[in-house]
């Protein structure tokens, strides 16, 4: 029994509370987690990103979805804490598990600050369809958690607007017509990301996004960005006060509600803010729940920030092709693991001008490791790696022109039969997915059929979304577009929209293939027929020829890996030595 | 000015009104009308299947769809009707032209029984924002079409169960199962095909559409079906009321919704009752508003429905195949105009034992007409077939094993550089699609983009779905599942379901061009990974090898059409003359 779940009893009895949910999440609603928030793993142990406990006097159980399903398994063994594997047969949800078990009259307990609105009306219901009650004030994990971190406060700095093609001034001034065509007299911004693109700031108060811990709320003639001033320069300080900018505490914001004037509306995404902030609108405060209206504008990248994106994947890409190239050739004859490597990696990045840092953990999984989706090696997982199999390398940086998310997955040496293949099939669903073109309108479940198609054919599929938006030095999971063909979003493609290609294949016990490129979404034509709109590639790394049948890739698909291959080597030459250059051009060869 | 307008006007006038709405619609949704309904086309004179006439003291407006927008100009020229292109830049939808031009104390009329549930509660809400109000009690185009055809009261006939797969008797505990599921005491059906289905009975009353003019009501011990006795036999009377049917009058349906007790629920589909039905709830009667129980396994179709409409395109593509090989080799020699050659198609499928009749009116456009997507050839239009360019087919029959609906396009001797590349991008798109193999759960949204690719990778496009559901000798455009990118049905792609599958290109005032196979669903596997479906093509006509660039339409295309040519040629042979087939095993020699 892990003593952490011990002492959450113990504080559970000492406040009445019957259950105690503790989510993975921070008073934002964000995906990643700076380290005063993670409370679930504290009490856990469990170390995915994403996953819910919950708590009762003689139980335990953490939800998590199918990326997670092995990696939980292992991490939860001993702990007490029982896996509910999400979306498997038999297995009930998070609510549904409530309402089958809680009793009239027990209460159920959560930090309101880091349980949505959303999210915790739809527990209020519950509780009160079971005779139960909420309990939303304290924060139980807090009070037993010693020797937590303190909230981040590291420096924040600025993107000039020749740099990210558009001021904070004409920003704020499109949000404010967006608010006056919806009606609405203040907007209240609760998302990290938002806040940051919104104000051309970016921070470092969260592991892999490069946000400050804020929120921001704009009206007709005022904006306010609710930070610790202490992350905040002297320069950037004059700066946002010449656009019109005021600084407030970061614990004002909820009094900046409380103090929104009766008969006003204000718009706030009730799936981000926090339930205790919503808790903080006064009576007769009409609230548009509605996602803010710096989302698509965020996504849609303008000009100059999809030319940044192409700079940075040209240094992401010399990186990661030096490192295939290390790891390729040194394999067998040097000591390597999924750590070391990582770390190979990360100084390859190191050494381009720019580079801020990883994107997200690195994922270097080596032979049966590649099938766990989102794997992440630890000293005791830690794999040796041998001139056989593969390795499957899932990594990403920021770097001052953009993000980056890449996955190959390298033969390091002897393949089987099966690698071979269904390396060569999901090469062929990400060339094809690549390759499309489309009438504008078309969302990412009009297009996932081609990364997938050549997996069906077979009777098999991998148990993720084929690409998910990435954002500009943001968080590299964004919205609201993805490709999936049953929970894609109901966001059409648009231009501008940065958004992954990563088809992959895992075979339990055996190996994992995951191939991902990002791409920028760009304009055809327009004509009497429509707008038609394509995908341009951005990232700029081989795939391993070494790994690929040929015939079972196809003519078509051969001729949209070579004419890759051939930009890759003449976009990424004048960043290599010369013995780079002589092992890519064979690694870029026609086939 | 058209004199129906005119009398229309004086009706109004008469009455009150200012505004009159003549939709195309009969008492119970239907797409196609008997003569009796067909008031629109009376008043207007456009004779489309779809589109709706709004008539004011000094205006009048037509509104219809893509497919119409060339017949219906040509049909209105002098009316005194503008046409209103629906989803075209600048032209305002129905309910927006009322919002904008309905005045405060105007009446807007209708027919409340052929206005649905749904679509009369948004003009009362419309007319009730504009302080109007609405008048659904007369018909005025009744009272002013002297000539009026009677309500129709054909024959109907009976399906035994060993033909259709299931007895009445069987589908009957399935919708009480269904009933009790829902918690609804009893279900108003008013769909024909649905009623004719749950029955095993068909009909004559309308036009292509093998119905019988009914309602059908059932509870838990009660199954009423309102229809004209006359049109029953002893026989069929005998066997309803074996399995427990009532025979009430056609009317009686008012009476029966009338009499419902209150406090029970009452399922009833309120896109398809028509509001006069609907207003004769009584107080205190829920009613449920979902599509009927019956809906969804109607579009599946059992296994030995399925086997019957194999046996139907046998039989049919026989026929198509004969005609195929009549005009191509006859054309330039002999005679022929668009109705002639019409009239020798139905007389090669009468030819066929089983046969019913045609499942729409024969769409035959030749050159230029085979650009007006839903061409209906009259005296006027009429024109004479040389041999050249393309002759557009798009027709379809009624057997007793199931119904098809079919396009093919002829090349009728020489053809344009043009004319040949959209035949084959278009031919790939079908053939792309009809070999999709995808996993279940999959919707026709999904897959669109195999049918659209090749003409969007040209930035062309068409302006109509690529697939619609068929029934089982019933309505050839069945729901619920469809297949298009943008409007396509939520409803997924099941083992059984009957749906088109017809890409198609269109160069206004040139030529058109569409191609069409009904395909079935069917299951593949079924393993860890989910379950695989894929299509069945079941028409059996080969695609015309004259039109075809082989380098164009790709390796693995020309793969797929040289298997469905080597089986096409195999299933006929049997039907064929020697000389016929000899001319066959030329149309379908691989390429």
């Amino acid at each position: 029994m892990r003593q952490q779940l011990v002492e959450l009893r113990a504080a559970m009895k000492k406040h009445g509370v019957d259950y105690c949910l503790v989510p993975s999440n921070d008073f934002h609603g964000s995906e990643y987690l700076s380290s005063h928030f993670k409370a679930r793993k504290w009490v856990s142990g469990f170390t995915g990103s994403a996953g819910t406990l919950l708590v009762s006097k003689d139980w335990a159980g953490l939800w998590t979805d199918g990326r997670y399903f092995l990696q939980a398994a292992d991490q939860l063994e001993g702990t007490g804490i029982d896996l509910q594997k999400m979306g498997e047969p038999g297995v009930p949800t998070l609510n549904a598990y409530l309402e089958q078990h809680l009793q009239k009259g027990q209460v159920l307990a959560f930090d309101g600050r880091v349980v949505s609105t959303r999210q915790a009306e739809g527990l209020g219901k519950l509780a009160e369809k079971c005779g139960a009650s909420i309990a939303c004030e304290d924060d139980l994990v807090g009070e037993i958690w010693t020797d937590r971190p303190a909230l981040s406060a590291e420096p924040a700095f600025e993107l000039a607007a020749d740099v990210v093609g558009k001021s904070r001034a004409e920003k704020l001034m499109d949000l404010r017509a967006a608010l006056a065509k919806e009606g609405a007299d203040a907007v209240v911004i609760a998302s990290l990301m938002d806040v940051c693109w919104l104000m051309n700031l970016r921070g470092a108060d969260v592991a892999c996004t490069p946000v400050m811990l804020s929120f921001a709320a704009v009206t007709a003639d005022e904006a306010v960005l609710f930070v610790n001033p202490a992350v905040l320069s002297d320069e950037i300080k004059r700066n946002l006060a010449n656009d019109g900018v005021t600084i407030r505490a970061y614990e004002d914001v909820y009094a900046f509600v409380r103090g929104l004037h009766a008969g006003s509306k204000v718009m706030m995404n009730l799936n981000v803010v926090n339930s205790k902030l919503n808790a903080c609108v006064p009576a007769g405060v009409e609230v548009i729940d509605k996602v803010s209206p710096t989302n698509l504008p965020k996504a849609c990248k303008n000009e100059k920030e999809v030319d940044n994106f192409r700079i940075a994947h040209i240094k992401d890409g010399a990186a990661v092709t030096k490192f295939m190239r290390w790891v390729k050739t040194n394999v067998g004859k040097i000591d390597m693991d999924e750590i070391s490597v990582a770390e190979k990696l990360a100084a390859f990045r190191q050494e381009q001008p720019g580079y801020i840092g990883p994107s997200f953990e690195p994922i270097m999984g080596y032979g049966p490791h590649g099938a766990i989706v989102h794997y992440s090696a630890t000293e005791e997982s830690c794999a040796k790696l041998e001139a056989k199999s593969f390795l499957l390398s899932d990594t990403g940086a920021h770097f001052i022109e953009g993000s980056t998310d890449i996955t190959r997955t390298f033969a390091l040496g002897e393949l089987t039969d099966d690698e071979k293949k269904f390396y060569t099939l999901v090469l062929k669903g990400n060339l094809q997915l690549g390759n499309a073109q489309w009438k504008a309108g078309c969302t990412g479940a009009n297009l996932d059929y081609l990364a997938r198609e050549p997996l069906w054919r077979l009777e098999a599929d991998y148990n993720h979304g084929t690409g998910h938006g990435v954002g500009y030095i943001l968080s590299v999971h964004e919205g609201p577009q993805s490709i999936h063909w049953g929970r894609g979003s109901a966001t059409p493609l648009e231009v501008g929209m940065i958004t992954s290609n990563e088809p992959g294949f895992y075979l339990e016990g055996a190996f994992g293939v995951r191939l991902e490129n990002l791409t920028a979404v760009k304009e055809v034509a327009t004509n009497g027929y429509g707008r038609f709109l394509r995908f341009e590639t951005l990232t700029m790394v081989p795939f391993d020829l070494d790994a690929i049948i040929p015939e079972l890739l196809g003519e078509e698909c051969r001729g949209i890996l070579n004419a890759y291959h051939l930009k890759v080597r003449q976009t990424l030459a004048p960043y290599m030595t010369a013995e780079e250059n002589a092992w890519l051009a064979e690694a870029t060869r026609a086939i």
